[in-house]
């Protein structure tokens, strides 16, 4: 995998989702471990200097074949060790539940993903290339899970206290 | 994958080669990515403390299945990324060149793999588990294509010097 999207987005109490940062990481023409270094470092980088609380990846069932599994295992192994580095908890989202969350529905095309996710981050234009899009909308995702979670929490009993 | 197999051999003018370690990282039952922190952290603490010439892997072509593929891919990504990271050069060779290169034909069972691995190295036994007896057959393959290419470098025409 030559190239890698990425997507910080926050969402603070009582206003709307919005995007810190978003991009893709080009490390196409390099062998394969220097595009590994490439894309470790400059995740590292992000992580490191925005803290999130979780770190979001799509889960992947299929695959044109073997090699491009391995190819997107790969990356996805320096950056699933880049979050356990960072020492950052890591959430996993298929990619039916990303539009899910995105676009309201499962079988979301490209387009209206983008359109949902340039329209819910309150965009000027829609993100390109496509990888920071997608990388958005598992950011968002990931957020409103993070807010159920949250809402979850806040329902719940507090725990009984034992004796000391 | 949870189970990662390792072999660092060396082998010295007019000697046969022999091994200097071998074994697995164990990392089950572990979440992914702290699986990919251990085995990174401890390749990377080989690589560090053998240094070796070059680091080889093996390039699979096939998988029960995309999951399969993808956490191969996830563990062979942090192995690169350690070579990488510790600045040595990358080999990658087929189970076929492997197989070649140790037991002398392509369609080698895991039993005289590991045969032929103990006697080429004269280990006192069989290298357990599996996972190491696999590893350093990529090892020793390895070896075979270092000494090849200085066998060539040697033989070849010193380079036509330019003008200044």
């Amino acid at each position: 995998m030559a190239i890698c999207g990425y997507g910080v987005a926050v969402q603070e109490p009582g206003r709307g989702p919005s995007a810190l940062a978003f991009g893709v990481v080009r490390a196409d023409r390099l062998p394969a471990e220097q595009q590994l270094l490439r894309i470790h470092g400059a995740l590292a980088r992000l992580m490191a200097e925005h803290r999130p609380d979780a770190v979001a990846v799509e889960r992947l069932y299929f695959s044109r074949n073997v090699q491009t599994a391995i190819g997107v295992g790969q990356a996805r192994g320096v950056a699933l060790l880049a979050a356990a580095e960072a020492g950052l908890p890591l959430r996993e989202f298929t990619p039916t539940e990303v539009k899910m969350a995105t676009a309201g529905y499962g079988r979301a095309d490209k387009r209206q993903m983008q359109a949902m996710v340039t329209a819910l981050l309150g965009l000027p234009a829609p993100p390109e290339p496509d990888d920071a899009a997608d990388a958005l909308a598992v950011a968002l995702c990931c957020l409103q899970g993070e807010a159920l979670r949250g809402r979850l929490a806040a329902a719940a009993p507090a725990p009984a206290r034992g004796r000391p």
